[in-house]
């Protein structure tokens, strides 16, 4: 493996030096204050980053991916036969289905095609109709990595609120957190979940929660079967500064520096920054004559985008070319896009340089396939999209 | 944190360079051939180290703790209201007894004093009473982490089979597997459950499972709740090179070189060298007039000894002065021997001159606190150990 | 400081993950056989990369730069008043030529323009001339990293035995050797000088010196003073594994792991991989309607490239706002063509995608300044050649 | 290599983790602004370890040894057939006297007997003999690293006024700065030359010199031929915030965060840390029967202490020995005192535990070896010491 080149999947992402060297840690003991003291500003710092209150609610840090924070999720605040409402539009909201029923929930599905949001006004009326509110949770995946769509969890609220459902709105964050804006307060999130390896720049290792009071609430009365993600054991523990079992301390450690650098960049400098990449990557593909998957620019996320490939092409074979021709990581299709498209990450530490280098070698692969793309025209509208907006003294993360 | 002396708790462990420098990798695209690359041998290393046989059965690798891979190993092969057999003789004993609970399963427990072993005529007898064999499973802790000792698991499974029961065996060897003799094929044991953080001297975030064919037959009918501990999923993507999520990569890497380090060095002599280490703590404790909270030699744990306080003392008070005073971790007691004892973690990386140290610190603390111990005797009696025992050449983990 | 963008300066060069860890060593006893194990490897890998013979003459390996390098040839094997011939075409031959005279040696100078290499024709005739052998050393810099041209060292040769002179052949191969071909033995060089941080991709603080016999024997009668740079000194440790100073014990580490790096490739391998990135730049300076500062295709560098600024602009801005715009390193012009130039280095641990993302940047500063290039141009040029000679399977240096 | 056990060493000493990250540092342009942010602190710290004025006179950090120090105090200052004035009792001292012979200067040599420190009232002697003021240089060795010995600059300095001698007085604080308190202004030290891998807890690799700013004035007149270290580019180019060939910049970086490491802890801190170390090492030297090659208490130094062997016994081996069966480096006797001495090196990142360990080894060897010496003595009195004197929270090197 020569490292040389960046990655562009949609995580894990390119990790920065500091971060790489805050999880290398030598071994201390996890019961000892010395990891209290990097456990509380990382948590403190998840609060920032999710827009929750500085005090109400809890954040849990769990020694697991995202999937298992999903779990999580639904086994610590609902019990065997709940009904959940939940949109199927993608492979992460597809799975996040089949793990509730895996648990034994009643999941009522509201499909929409792959390549949209969320459909909120569908479930808006759905939870109108559930008159009973048998309904006890609402899933939506704010960012559906497999087609690059960002949805509208606000919007989502808002119809929730409309029908008057008392649901608990659960928010599958891993790909959206950290790298666009959230707010849990304000969009009155019950649960979100995110993962180390994504906008926190870290290793896969930590999913990591955000709950509502209310949230914290549900977990009385939850009996759904969980041990290992019994959040009422991690946050016993925490009370104690520790763990109910042993921590990844070096990952925590690293999410301590990821949370300062986000800080020392800015959140809103961050997002900025995300979304000056994201669209000069849109440019290009413009240019190329292509589209994204993302049926609408509304719809368009700033942190991974799915390219759909022209007729008689396959997108898996860029992603392949890329890696054996020019040791360059994309992402395939999945699911129902599978062969359709490609996808390319443009999150966490990423630079517009990083990025270009991303944007020729998709273009040289494109080329070697014979698709019909004007060789550099992608590259050449990134950088003229990225020359008139570059800052002349570029906050990048460092 | 200043990373200048060693830790003596009893896991995390002690980390070698060479393991730190492969955990500590750039990010990969984890759907390549590289991650399969690092992956197979990681995989086919803990068949030795657990004593299996080459290819029946199947090693999995699960982002999580050693919780985890307890929850794995039931989850997978039990259902709701199954009975199972265990013993109660420590804290993880205790622990993992709770972790059934929590999932429906109806736990026969079998009480034992702390400071014993697995009760293995009991177990046997429990057994043998069982006619009807309802009891599905047999559970049994290697090694006690909590006592510092380790249990008979040759004899617990001549006593299942003297009792001709066909219930699964499954042992946690998350603080034995890497350091002392572990034989899941002549021991007959279905379900051994490792983690990456002590023999492996990894950081914490690996759970390491071998299962017997008889155990991956019991998944087919297991009905307890399972999605992200869910091993079909595990077993079908690994098929493919890969994992159903983002799996730890690094970890993974780290792993891979863990085993080259344990083979390079010999299982045998990794196992004589954690005897040796472990034999010069215990001829401290006996200079110092002290004794293991193992009841008999037999019983003596080669990767951590609790030692037992004298009358009027608490063994907390060297853990927390050695830590305030000479920046220096201990394990506390936990649960019934709660500041009864204070534990010496001896395994991973681990030389005798390191060891040294750690005597030596407990001893000056034994001494702070007024203990009636001879300062110096310990180190004296070690240092003869280790003195008549060192190979000139040592072989000694890198 | 980000460290997300590559450097594409002529030296020190991206250093690879593996180097780096090598370098990263902790602290040994460098007088113990650990050390001789590392060093010999490494100085035997000199002579591979150096094309010297197996057993024949000396490398030397010195903590200093490549500067403290030439002092050391010139110290080791001259006495005050020698006589030298040497060219001035750039630079860093400019810069032997100050040291030779502090050091107090008579330098007779063949002046030759810059962006032409050495003067071969030149040079013989004054070799010619000096029928009484007044001349004691012909020094010659390989590559002027100044201008980017590379100078042909056998023709050199050829002119010295064409005039039958027997004077030392001295070469600064700083930025030459390990990324271009380089052969001591078949060109007849007597002391070739190389640093550690342009093709052995290490860090800066190694000075290499290769020696052929002939030069060793001149140390003999050499006046000139030298204490820190007596390479006796140097060779009577060697011969008991250690060094006459405290080594820098991990950039020697470092050198081992970089030579078996190089060996890995296949110097050939390395040298092709020089010659493609570097003929993808200069693609793209002619796309750009630019040429390089050195004079003939002949001459040209495959380590580094001076870019001549368009008439009515200077170079540096390039430099200065690829650095405060972009974030990304090249060089600025120096001595007699500072301003004119700006350059890109392309030697050491790069690939093709970097090298793109390099003269992206380049091309978007030049558009920001106003230069008459057409953007997007350079890098469609340098995407079709890579695109023709890329190998399926590339063979990059890890 | 196993990186297992500390090195007791007189350096290059054990490294601590953030300053080995700090010099792990990827590739930066070396003539960028960054780079005068990180070289800028170093030099500031510097002058406090030193005790030099905030502004007055000059700070050098060259790449090279602390012999490549040497040598540019001596060349930068004097020139051919200038007489110095130096002592010779021991390695160091003697090394230094060869360097300046080699260089053409009249050394006039006091000597004295290894073990004793500087002959203060001699050199006094000599240079109020010197009339004609013909010294130029008085040098000493403020730390004899081969013979455990302190010498007192201050009284030099004395004994020079006192015979109102105007020589410089130059100083080898290689194995004393950073660790023992040096005083520049106060002791009127001309120029102190340090190294990287002592006190500041570098690798090898930095020579650094503070000068007076009569030593500063005397550069102008000195003729002695230099180049590579001539004061006088380093100083120009400093004043552009670089360096006139590429620096070491990962080392600089390194120096930058253990000036920060100096001073957090707090020089005074820092020394009263090696005095403690130091004086439990004497003390299990004395339980050992044994005495410290230094003559008398006055001498010890802080930073390394030579064991004299018994008769009949060798020094050596208990170097062997410790390396081979124990896997740990003390110092072996050098020069006259080969074979009569081992030195166990206490400098740098050391805490009383891992003193212990050494002490420990030390034990063990001696006992293997025979000596009569009573196992366990040693570690008993340093023991009961630090005990004694350990801070509760102590302000350990992090």
């Amino acid at each position: 493996m020569s490292f040389q080149n960046p990655v562009f999947i949609p995580g894990p992402t390119n990790m920065p030096e500091v971060i790489r060297k805050a999880c290398d840690m030598p071994t201390i003991d996890h019961r000892s204050p010395s990891f209290a003291q990097m456990f509380r500003p990382a948590a403190a710092g998840v609060r920032e980053v999710l827009g929750m209150s500085p005090t109400a609610g809890e954040v849990l840090i769990l020694p697991a991916t995202g999937t298992g924070g999903w779990e999580a999720a639904i086994t610590n605040t609902l019990s065997p036969g709940d009904r959940v409402l939940a949109a199927r539009h993608g492979m992460f909201s597809q799975r996040w289905i089949d793990l509730c029923r895996r648990h034994g929930l009643d999941v009522q599905v509201i499909e929409a095609p792959w390549g949209e949001g969320c459909p909120v006004q569908a479930m808006g009326e759905a939870l109108a109709a559930d008159r009973e509110h048998r309904i006890r949770a609402v899933l939506a995946t704010h960012n559906e990595t497999a087609t690059g769509v960002l949805s509208d969890i606000a919007g989502l609220r808002r119809a929730m609120d409309g029908a008057a459902h008392p649901a608990l709105l659960m928010v599958d964050g891993v790909s959206s957190i950290g790298s666009v804006p959230f707010e849990m307060v304000s969009w009155g999130v019950d649960i979100a979940v995110a993962g180390s390896q994504k906008g926190f720049m870290l290793p896969a290792g930590l999913a990591i929660l955000g709950l509502s009071p209310r949230a914290v609430k549900a977990m009385e009365g939850a009996n759904l079967r969980r041990a290992y993600f019994d959040l009422r054991d991690m946050l016993n523990s925490y009370s104690g500064g520790g763990y109910p079992f042993t921590p990844p301390v070096g990952l925590i450690n690293g999410l301590a520096v990821s949370i300062e650098m986000l800080k020392a960049e800015g959140l809103e400098n961050v997002y900025a920054r995300h979304h000056r990449i994201a669209e000069g990557v849109r440019r290009a593909i413009a240019a190329w004559g292509l589209r994204p998957c993302a049926a609408r620019p509304a719809l368009y996320s700033n942190t991974v985008t799915a390219v759909v490939a022209p007729e008689g092409f396959n997108g898996t074979d860029v992603v392949t070319l890329a890696a054996s021709k020019y040791g360059v990581a994309f992402g395939v299709g999945l699911g129902e896009v599978a062969g359709k498209v490609f996808r390319i990450g443009h999150l966490g530490s990423l630079t517009d340089v990083m990025m270009l280098s991303g944007l020729a070698t998709a273009e040289m692969c494109m080329a070697d396939l014979g698709w019909p793309v004007a060789p550099g025209s992608g590259v050449a509208a990134a950088q003229e999209y990225y020359r008139s907006t570059a800052l002349e003294e570029q906050r990048v993360a460092a």
